[in-house]
């Protein structure tokens, strides 16, 4: 749903939400969907023709597409001869008749249909009547979309430019889309060169994310369409938020982002080595193919001191707004986050602890409870509710608190210990409370011994706030972020 | 130099080690390199032309490429006129001299030259006379290569066949190649439309490692040419060994590998859902583009809830082949299944821990160790290196081991913990190591009382296996895929 939303926001055209008839989790997806209202995109419900030998009616996935309520319906079918009769095991002249009796349907329905033309180009190549007669009876049977589908993701530019060449000159009253996967580590290309030929509809993924290796990438053909080709694809404003879309979509969904990513990359713009940052700082133009702030993203020059030092600034004044570039205290903070950064913090979505990054820094922060020291013991077999638990002893104003929490779990154990030692000093803590919690594997290579960032998000009722922690330890990593937490939220009920 | 043996033996043609005017890590590979003797490859050592206003003999780039002794120098030269003109900041007249003489100094120093026509593809787009007299130059002065580079790595397939067959037409009597970034996602297609266009050499990167988006991928370009266009790159029988040279080489660089990379990638013959997977079984070529083990990779059939029963069935029968679809087991299998997937677990890519599942409930599993218990503490502050230390007991054959470790953090700790009393029973377990880690929150609202998958990889530096744990408590969690790791790689190792 979160997806969904930021899709619509950043001007996507059509949202395929999923196949409703396969699976439980896609129809309550579209069963909730129904509460958001899209401003730019049209949503898309997704599923294959009627089964062999039934009527449409009758046909269970066709109900759930119908059930889903989208205005616009995909409809896939096979155009590989070899599918119909190995894989799905009925006749040519069937399988056109299972085409075109779903696409009526669904017009007959008052849907917009896209027909997905699965295995286009391997049909094609297999037996290419065969595989245009899928498409002529899609068309007569009312399809507002052709779409053609290298779904195996094997075929070659060449290939596809072809092929979608014969295709576009035949059906000129309908436009055609293209939909490729990259087992063949070419489906930006493909789709690319569809285009060239007239497509005018790119289908694929948000950081190309889909089976095996993936679907067209996203990222990667909307810049290069939009800035190199000048189609438009999403509105000429959204562009700039290309790696922030890309980077919360990673999020979401719990995948480390890929920093070699063309475009929304971390190192895309990232520049190393005397002779090339030496002309980078000459001319940009140099050795990048488009302006890094095109897409959103930032240059990273690589090994330099001056890396940076506006952007951090920036950031340093959304805190502290009487500090300008020449204050003394700059250099310091600047120093401070390149360090933390180094070690894996990071920031975004974690304001709040650069706040009190920034806070310290500038001497203006106030130390409202100090940890003199905790344990955590985990134990296997254990007794009771509770697998971990916490001994703490904190200190404020010269008192000393020892306290012990039980817990699901060690950072469980410890931050209900943290609490119940704070809330005898400072009783207003009762009103806040964690609402997340994410930890993310650093360098997954080094296996368990690897650094962990933790995310913590947290609420009073009215705020939300949150924190980030990174430690080798993920108990250290949580507490680190758990103290800004409170931290920040005494700053704020004290006013300070 | 292990890297470069590696390619060697694959049977690459070229290696190019670096560019030794750049820095001393690159001499001191050239000076040790000598020792190696090459079966196939010929080394390479790359370097800029000469700079402006002197002679090549007192260049010193050009001096220690030729103190490399490679019997091959690669030069790079500008082909761009602003490049010229506006980084290197000389005449378009006189940067024409230093291609001559730098590659004319090589030749009469009895060097095969390849001469690397840096920025070729802008330049021409910039300046096409230009652009081609640099060619020209090169040749007339004994290049045995011209290669085109598209060093900012973002031009187009249709425009790079376009600018190659120009280039090809014009130089006939010399061989071309082709160089290529991945700052557009569409460098392997960029270098295969070249190929197309006459081009017999690629220059390019296992795994696509490189500055920025990376350079050509020549794990999927040499697949691509020689499996589906019957190119000869390496000797036929190499081809098979492709993803283990991938994986070595990702091993020695400590880069994670990248699962969803075509050809060598984890995921890359993985398949899922229903549909997918009962055509899988039907017939392969239904959706994969070539057969894994033409790559010497591996088909995986990925276990969720949406996987069809003949799915399930078939993962069950890889470990038990005499059950059937009636056996009584089945179902009793596919309620652990949906039991554990409820309540957080996943075998997609921890298809190890499904088969230790399976093992189980067909009372077909070993007790190869039993833990008695462990114990596990974090302490704030510590003294030492480590921040978290483990206690554990075990019990092989009636035989029990206490022993303790130190970790970065819990996890780690129990880990080495763990491995150390086993190793003591089967000191086989030396060979394995994790090779990932990474942690889920799952249902993150609960905060530190969320319940958290874990999800490890293993190698024993042949196979890979991943397995998976769930609990609030993440030791715990960690724990449960850990052990499930050892256990499977011990019923390997006594084929079991």
């Amino acid at each position: 749903m979160k997806i969904a939303k930021k899709l619509d926001e950043f001007g996507v055209d059509y949202i395929e939400g999923g196949n409703p008839g396969s699976n439980p989790k896609d129809v309550e997806f579209f069963e909730k969907v129904k509460d958001i209202e899209f401003t730019n995109a049209k949503l898309v419900a997704f599923g294959s023709t009627r089964r062999a030998g039934i009527k449409p009616d009758e046909d269970a996935n066709l109900a759930a597409l119908l059930r889903s309520e989208t205005s616009v319906v995909a409809i896939f079918g096979k155009s590989w001869d070899f599918h119909v009769t190995d894989v799905i095991r009925t006749t040519l002249d069937e399988n056109l008749n299972m085409i075109y009796d779903s696409i009526a349907y669904m017009k007959q329905n008052g849907k917009e249909v896209v027909f997905d033309a699965e295995h286009f180009f391997d049909g094609y190549k297999a037996n290419p009547e065969y595989a245009l007669k899928t498409l002529e009876v899609a068309a007569q049977a009312g399809a507002d979309w052709l779409v053609l589908c290298d779904t195996n993701g094997g075929s070659f530019p060449s290939e596809i430019a072809q092929i979608v060449k014969v295709v576009v000159d035949r059906f000129s009253s309908i436009p055609i889309g293209i939909h490729c996967h990259n087992d063949g580590g070419m489906a930006v290309a493909n789709s690319i060169m569809a285009v060239e030929q007239g497509v005018v509809q790119v289908q694929g993924t948000f950081n190309g994310y889909g089976e095996r290796c993936g679907n067209a990438n996203l990222c990667t053909i909307i810049p290069n369409l939009q800035l190199k080709r000048n189609f438009y694809c999403v509105p000429p404003q959204s562009i700039a938020g290309l790696t922030s879309v890309s980077r919360y979509i990673s999020e979401l969904a719990n995948m480390a982002p890929n920093e070699r990513d063309p475009y929304v990359g971390n190192c895309a713009f990232a520049h190393k080595g005397g002779m090339h940052v030496d002309a980078i700082l000459k001319n940009p133009a140099s050795f990048e193919h488009v302006p890094p702030e095109s897409v959103g993203n930032e240059r990273r020059i690589l090994m330099s001191e001056v890396a940076g030092r506006s952007t951090i600034l920036g950031k340093i004044q959304k805190v502290a707004p009487w500090v300008t570039k020449s204050s003394p205290e700059v250099q310091k903070i600047i120093d401070e986050l390149k360090r933390l950064e180094h070690e894996g913090y990071q920031f975004e979505g974690a304001e709040s602890s650069f706040e009190l990054l920034v806070r310290r820094a500038l001497g203006k922060d106030h130390k409202f409870f100090e940890v003199k020291d905790f344990r955590v013991l985990c134990e296997e077999p254990w007794q009771g509710d509770y697998s971990a638990s916490a001994i703490i002893k904190v200190r404020v104003d010269g008192v000393e608190e020892v306290t012990a929490a039980e817990g699901d779990g060690p950072v469980n154990a410890l931050d209900k210990a943290l609490r119940k030692a704070l809330e005898v000093f400072y009783p207003q803590l009762k009103k806040m409370r964690l609402t997340d919690y994410k930890v993310r594997v650093l360098d997954t290579s080094k296996a368990t011994a690897a650094k962990v960032r933790v995310h913590i998000e947290s609420t009073d009722g009215e705020r939300v706030w949150g924190t980030v922690g990174v430690s080798t330890n993920i108990i250290e990593a949580s507490w680190n972020a758990l103290v800004d937490s409170i931290e920040y939220f005494l700053y704020n009920e004290m006013g300070m």
